[in-house]
């Protein structure tokens, strides 16, 4: 492998979005190690005469103040999943001449990161007030994710009539998310020794039923503001025994329902615990979707400016915090989401390059 | 707790049994740490002039040498699970007036040992020829089994027309075992993320017919040579999942199926494959069981001797390594075997007392 380059001393945000990803991705940023980074993208807007600098922790927020009569905000987050000797990125093409930048972070989700990067700094007349945000431990536990710190420390931040999140979408813009939920689904029964198997009670076999109901449920695909939601419930783990020379006395089947952002995670909660009726549920987390918010007529705008069929996504995304405050909000970024967390994580070039010239247009009015 | 009393400088086995249990069992003895406890029994036989004492290991062989027509075996293991603060030994008496020595081993089996031992010293005269065995390593893996070493180093030894081993058996006799087998019962399907869990294929949820099968099934009772083995056939591990957002690609249920010794341990692996027929199934181990052997005439002598109706052992025994040598073996020892690795072992007093005397009366034609 390459010795590490060292980081930059600068960022050059004038550079095309391409080299500009380029250049971030090979700046390594796993959750916990933003700070370089985020040093550089303080350092490279702070002259910016239009853009006032906001930093909390490794978080920055730069936002016009132009009094237009509506506001953005556009986010991302800047860390990555651990590098697994993908970086530095390089260039690969395909056989049909389609040209790649491959590496960590190219789609989850430097590229969009980039493209937001050039255009804070060089779009000083947008037809709507901007408030850009780029955050820190996105990809780790909730607990530890910036925009919800953010949220809690400056909510007035979060003030804006639609937001986009820059998650890799394809360059498709995906409208809200559905809701997760894990939930325990525990069977108990009486532990003895397996060679007089009829004295206890087997909390293994006892799950069978839930097992049964689970593998035969057809999951529900939901309409929301005009997108379908497919929606999922599944056993991600289970696991039961003490040895094999034993009658187990408990069993748990963890189940994760991905749940219509029609419905609340109280609900989803409600459904899962009636759905194992019988057994000792235990929700153990939880967390609402996001209607798509595509009625609302900013987003339309969005949407045709981008020329797009949006489409629903399915994985639960930070734009349910905005829409928690009340802020309709899409994802919208280059890359493959199925490449994210990928060690073969590679991003089309073209799809940068077209990010970066559809969002230009909304936002200076072009499109 | 006490401080660990010092291992007594010899063993007094012209004591009362249960004072010979009560001094062994506060000898500690966990598998693999027999030593100390095996040098005292051989040093406390090496006098005995009817004896012939062989030492392989840890384990102690003394046999008389006769000439008497028939030759019966009596064995014994003298290792312990773990002492869990249950050493020193001490008597205790229940409401009911039973008297009872508590303790780690006094059970599963040194009460038995203590008969053996005191019987092999006294007994100059018995009407069989006898071949007493004490030994290492039964508590752990079948590999180390101390008695399985013997065999290997010294088959001649396991000469003989009937076999006698002092598992607790509440003082009946219990003739041979069930044999056993473990086996891994795997389902696989291909990974997703959960958010869009109709991308895999959920290798847990296609346990559900290999899982509702086992509940459902109603183990056999197979009659042998006049007593009931009753089966049993369950599921003692399941494991499978990634993480909470992950379609699991593996999961597998671990089976432990205990069958009747009409039954060789190939026709169980085949029973079992070809009821989790469609999955894939590995066996992991397995070990025939033991034909009670009580159509043999010396077991009808003993079984009459003893006076107690024979029952069938479900539990493996070593008694079954003696089946395979073609000796008729018993289960015969003082103790409930319920109690056997429990943190409260214990055996009645009147167990020790009446299993010695059984046993005398039967090796010296006085029964």
């Amino acid at each position: 492998m390459p010795a590490e380059t060292p980081a930059p001393a600068s960022l050059d945000l004038t550079a095309d979005p391409v080299a500009i990803t380029r250049a971030i991705c090979d700046i390594p940023s796993e959750s916990g190690e933003e700070r370089v980074l985020a040093d550089l993208i303080e350092q490279a807007l702070a002259g910016a005469s239009h853009l006032e600098v906001v930093r909390d922790g490794d978080a920055i927020v730069a936002r016009t103040n132009l009094g237009r009569a509506r506001r953005v905000v556009i986010a991302g987050h800047i860390d990555t999943v651990p590098i697994n000797g993908n970086v530095p990125t390089r260039f690969e093409t395909d056989p049909d001449g389609t040209e790649y930048l491959w590496g960590r972070g190219t789609v989850d989700m430097k590229a969009g990161v980039a493209v937001q990067l050039k255009l804070a700094l060089e779009l000083a007349e947008p037809i709507v007030d901007l408030t850009w945000m780029w955050y820190d431990h996105e990809e780790v536990s909730a607990a530890l994710n910036g925009l919800g710190r953010l949220a809690a420390n400056r909510p007035d931040l979060f003030e804006g009539d639609f937001a986009i999140l820059g998650e890799p979408s394809n360059g498709q813009v995906e409208g809200g998310c559905n809701g997760t939920l894990r939930a325990e689904v525990r069977a108990t029964g009486l532990r003895a020794h397996s060679a007089r198997s009829w004295v206890g009670e087997n909390a293994i076999h006892k799950l069978s039923p839930a097992l049964a109901k689970l593998a035969a449920y057809e999951a529900e695909t939901v309409e929301v503001d005009g997108l379908a939601y497919r929606e999922g419930l599944n056993a991600v783990i289970v696991r039961g025994g003490i040895a094999g020379n034993v009658i187990p006395d408990e069993a748990v089947l963890e189940v994760n329902y991905r749940f219509a952002p029609s419905k609340s995670a109280a609900e989803a909660a409600e459904f899962v615990t009636s759905f194992f009726d019988g057994y000792e549920v235990t929700v153990v987390d939880s967390a609402d979707g996001a209607r798509p918010g595509l009625d609302d007529p900013l987003a339309q705008e969005f949407v045709r400016a981008v020329g797009a069929e949006p489409r629903p996504k399915y994985g639960w995304t930070d734009v349910a915090r905005f829409s928690a405050l009340g802020v309709p909000a899409v994802n919208f970024g280059p890359g493959d989401p199925l490449k994210a967390h990928a060690d073969d994580e590679r991003v089309a070039v073209h799809q940068i390059v077209d990010g970066e010239r559809a969002l230009r247009a909304w936002l200076t009015g072009a499109a």
